[in-house]
């Protein structure tokens, strides 16, 4: 048997596996892993660099399908290669409930699963954070420990979402000569001909941010091989433009769009059968197709061998270290480093903004844990993100803890994903809290992987004045409230910003935001304490004295606004408390006795925050009284603001006074 | 006075003002202004086409400031050339409150302001759709009545975000030569020198996707002037990247961050007067000067006029039709239409899926009126907004109605929002509903500047099915309601979908959204109305039969949920009663007697989505109960996922029945 015939062979094997998952499940993508079936094969069997019998060893090369929509390729490769939890019984539940083959690839499902795709271009901005991720830590452990590739197959979709775009640029910024990525060109998209929307020469636009970029056909081969090849020598990332016909074999729906996200249908797959000379039945891989790919996948047990006995022979420390970070653990200097904080503070209560106070505590967490690496979206001087000593990254120059992510949201939340994936670094990073819009797509896939990355969202409310509406949030917080997973926190001094840091950074299997203010906030009137206050998400900040006739809750900015309110409302005879609600989300997972504790009996209650009401009733009761938002905001000095929209301590108890007073009969 | 010198004087006017204004304000940005002041005043002076005197003529030339940051520029322009409602007090009331001059232009808070923009890529992605507007009203209305350009002017962080690759696709790709960008390529972000963070070639970057783009210096005159006159020739858009100094005319900060977004400080200020040769108080601008610009402001009065004359021998019923168009009346005929299509569903009573539904509606409403132009984020066959003998707009081709918008939600709606504010066009658009993440931040611009674009948002839930957890939305619902003038529709059959299209085309101050389902729903147990149900938000599709035990709140899919959990609930003797929610903004408009009558009195309440709960305390209180997602969703079919996550009619009849057992006291 030639090369070539064993090459269609083995390539055919992911055809018809393909085929026949989703004619099974009766629904799926055939047309992308019939098309790129000799590009995966290629880059499999002779590339990538991966051991299925230890799918987690770290110095793995990764592999990012984002064509995420095409999973059975990736669900077929692993399989035939021999990933033990890819059973041919889970190919042949193919989406259906409790599965590890969902209908796009779910990290933390199967081995082998790097991340979550489907959301176009997210794959290939997540790639490029694990492709910077490889070169920081081999920046830091060397070659010994850290020299690996990050592959990605990509589609005309993830190249047409925008996200595509500040990946390509940041990637090809920073000369992240360790990504490759394998373009599916196979012109066709949902709609048809991808001439109906599109004329982007992609590779010129490749090269335009600083990539080499080649064209070959990607089902030959030896193109495919000698790319690839080019591709690992390369100092720059590289763009394989491979032109494919989707759903290569199937013949009469091949090249089509009907073969895109359908099954084939019954008569289509037998035909498909003869033409591709594959006479098996539906999941059934012959004994020799399936050992060569087997013997495939043993690839590259020789240098995971040697990895390991040269990582045996690190000094302790080192390894030690690069242990701990895989493992995710954060030392323990974290938490002295921050109760020395807690105690400075304690002692200073400065009146600082929280954007400030997330600042000096960053440079207390970024002094004593190696792992985070900081950034901005060209927003670092505001954002307060990049510390004193904090090295930048810079194209070819891997040794730093902080990244220019440029005016990049959502690419920068995307590259903090595959950091995060990637493992041995916790990223953070910062732009202002409207623009988390910028991001969603990506700060919901943080959620969906359980990861832990820290977002650092600033000018949270009409506080930062000037700027206006546009710049403005008022839906955020809610939106952000609403969805599964993250954790909100809104701080509201100094120690609690420190504290909702220790909080975020010990959060291993979820990701934080922390919405920061840009205007300034006294310190609460607190003392000291060893607890982590916002740890449970809401706290008495000041008890009432005698018994409660209002129960002020408020967040952030908006508490120093409660605690003057509750003094006058002291003064009028109306005893008031005040609590401060860092996290919705740690409330709510509270104990039932602990919430009512919390909440409290007093008759009337007030929600204060700067924002919209959505999420506030499961506080104060859908009678409770609500002070904050109602529209958009307006450009103006921040005070004007406050006054201006009716955010006052007076506001609060004018409103009080009223639910107070006795009520006119009706 | 050579040219030459007139133009400086001209420019340095919009440098003072600028520098100025921002330092009055104590904030804002003067350097781009003052750099980008020579590429304006050739555009304004020479090649703009508008009036200030009639703002709004329709067959202007529009100026979008993508760079919205850089306000001031566009003020002091409107200022200098006539435009009365923008005074110099007005300039002094830079970025105070209620001044027409806010922090970002704000649509609709002075003529001349064609879009709010400061959101970065948001201006540019706009500009698309009234670049594409103009050509599709021009194959209706002719040279004669529609021929004009949209220039922009553009940032680095315009061309960084993602969404600018969107746009310029697009453009591209459609030939839209009538889109003139000029970049404004200073070199500078605020974060310091662009070369942290970018190294794209912008003028290959924009050749690779069509464009004809040239590099000129942007401090020259002659240059300007001739590259803009050779786009206005260019049978392709085009870009004019023009080599700029940031804070030009400040002898210190200019061509450096310090001067991105800060006031220059009265020294610096005093040295750029001596350096520009300018002697004047502040927001003082010599007669001659300011008369050499209010003459230019009157450049193209002919030209207006003739345009005038032109339309006015048009035809009146073309004429007619124009002048209706451009002010947003939708024709009697939709509402017949509508009245129609009501009238025939209730005799077939279909089982469709909503999107489906959507779909019928839209075979009447475009039939009925020819203001409507659809598109779809290439998934036009799942939107289903493509209706029979719609034609789509190609390159050089726009005599159509529906536009296959590419893999590029974001792109897409920018350009709904340029259509809707160019006027004459009502757009609506589709993808599935969890990618509305991706396209949040120009949502919220439609709903920020109160403009009438419809979102058709398919696959509204978990009931997708087997495409899995990052197509399913769970907490988009929430986040979409979050935000203030979006009106965010989920109908729950056939004729709740004909309504809201309804509502949402007569809604001409805000945006909709629709909500509609994959799987099909029956037809709800209605007779047909006179009334629009839809329009106060919620509705009782089903009485109880006597006193009210349980109260059944229920949207899109989850209705026929409700109505079955009410069959069982009566036969067991617990009379239940349903009420669809259709929209939770225009039932939380009503007044107090129909919102009590709405919420009744029976004593359990449960809502049912197939989503998170926020914002779902409002109807059924903080003790109500809660059938519906908790968590991201899973990967099966539709029935399954319905049953495994309990939203079913005997989960709901459980709970309800648990809830009006008799408690055992505690």
């Amino acid at each position: 048997m030639t090369d070539a015939e064993k090459h269609a062979l083995m390539a055919n094997a992911i055809r018809a596996l393909a085929m026949d998952a989703v004619q099974t499940a009766k629904s799926g993508h055939p047309g992308l892993p019939m098309g790129a079936a000799d590009l995966a094969t290629v880059l499999f069997t002779k590339h990538l660099r991966f051991d299925p019998k230890d799918p987690y060893w770290p110095d793995r090369d990764r592999f990012v399908l984002s064509a995420g929509h095409g999973s059975m390729l990736l669900y077929s490769l692993l399989y035939l290669l021999g990933y033990e939890d890819m059973t041919i019984e889970q190919l042949k539940q193919f989406r259906q409930l409790g599965s590890r083959t969902a209908g796009h690839p779910e990290y933390g499902y199967a081995a082998g699963i790097e991340t979550t795709t489907g959301p176009l271009g997210q794959g290939l901005a997540t790639a490029v954070g694990m492709a910077l991720a490889e070169r920081v830590l081999n920046a830091r452990f060397g070659d010994d420990v850290v020299d690996h590739y990050t592959y990605v197959l990509a589609s005309d979709g993830d190249l047409m979402e925008g996200i595509s775009q500040e990946a390509i640029a940041l990637a090809g910024h920073l000369r992240l000569n360790r990504l490759i990525v394998i373009f599916d060109d196979n012109r066709i998209t949902i709609d048809g001909d991808i001439a109906l929307s599109d004329s982007t020469d992609q590779v010129a636009r490749f090269e335009a941010s600083g990539w080499d970029a080649v064209r070959i056909d990607g089902h030959a081969p030896d193109q495919i091989d000698a790319a690839l090849a080019d591709a690992r020598r390369n100092d720059r990332p590289t763009l394989i433009a491979a032109r494919t016909i989707i759903g290569y074999g199937a013949p009469n729906k091949c090249g089509k769009a009907a073969c895109h996200g359908s099954p084939l249908g019954a008569e289509e797959i037998a035909a498909a059968r003869i033409g591709l000379n594959w006479p098996y039945e539906a999941f059934h891989i012959p004994p020799d197709i399936l050992d060569a790919w087997r013997i495939a996948g043993l690839r590259s047990r020789a240098a995971r061998k040697e990895w390991s006995a040269r990582f045996d022979k690190l000094d302790a420390q080192r390894r030690g270290e690069f242990e701990r970070r895989l493992t995710g653990e954060v030392p323990v200097a974290l938490d002295k480093a921050i109760r020395a904080l807690k105690e400075e503070l304690a002692g200073s209560r400065p009146k600082v903004a929280t954007r400030k106070a997330s600042e000096l505590a960053l440079e207390r967490v970024n002094a004593a844990i190696p792992d985070t690496i900081g950034g901005s979206a060209d927003l670092t001087g505001s954002n307060n993100t990049r510390t004193s000593g904090l090295r930048a990254v810079a194209p070819g120059d891997y040794d730093g803890r902080f990244v220019h992510y440029g005016i990049r949201e959502h690419g920068m939340a995307a590259a903090m994903n595959g950091m995060a994936l990637h493992g041995g670094l916790i990223p953070y990073s910062g732009t202002f809290l409207t623009f988390s819009d910028y991001c969603r797509p990506a700060i919901r896939l943080s959620a969906l992987m359980k990861q832990r990355v820290v977002y650092v969202m600033t000018h949270d409310s009409i506080g930062l004045g000037e700027d206006g509406p546009t710049h403005q949030p008022v839906e955020q917080l809610a939106a952000l409230r609403a969805m599964p997973n993250l954790v909100v926190y809104r701080p509201a001094d100094a120690v609690e910003t420190a504290e909702c840091w220790q909080l975020a950074l010990h959060d291993r299997d979820r990701p934080s935001l922390l919405a920061l203010t840009r205007q300034d906030l006294p310190a609460l009137p607190l003392e000291l304490s060893d607890e982590n206050r916002c740890a449970r998400g809401a706290y008495v900040v000041e008890p009432s004295s005698g018994e409660a006739a209002v129960s002020l809750f408020a967040t952030g900015s908006e508490v120093a606004i409660a605690l003057a309110a509750k003094q006058r409302l002291d003064e009028l005879g109306h005893p008031a408390r005040v609590i401060s609600v860092p996290s919705f989300e740690r409330f709510a997972a509270q104990n039932g006795s602990y919430r009512r504790e919390i909440l409290g009996t007093a008759p009337v209650r007030v929600g204060i925050e700067a924002a919209v009401r959505q999420g506030w009733d499961a506080i104060i009761g859908t009678d409770g009284i609500f002070v904050g938002m109602h529209d958009f905001g307006a450009s103006a000095p921040y005070e004007a603001l406050y006054s201006h929209f009716g955010i006052t301590p007076e506001r609060v108890v004018e409103l009080a006074l009223a639910r107070l007073a006795p009520q006119p009969s009706s």
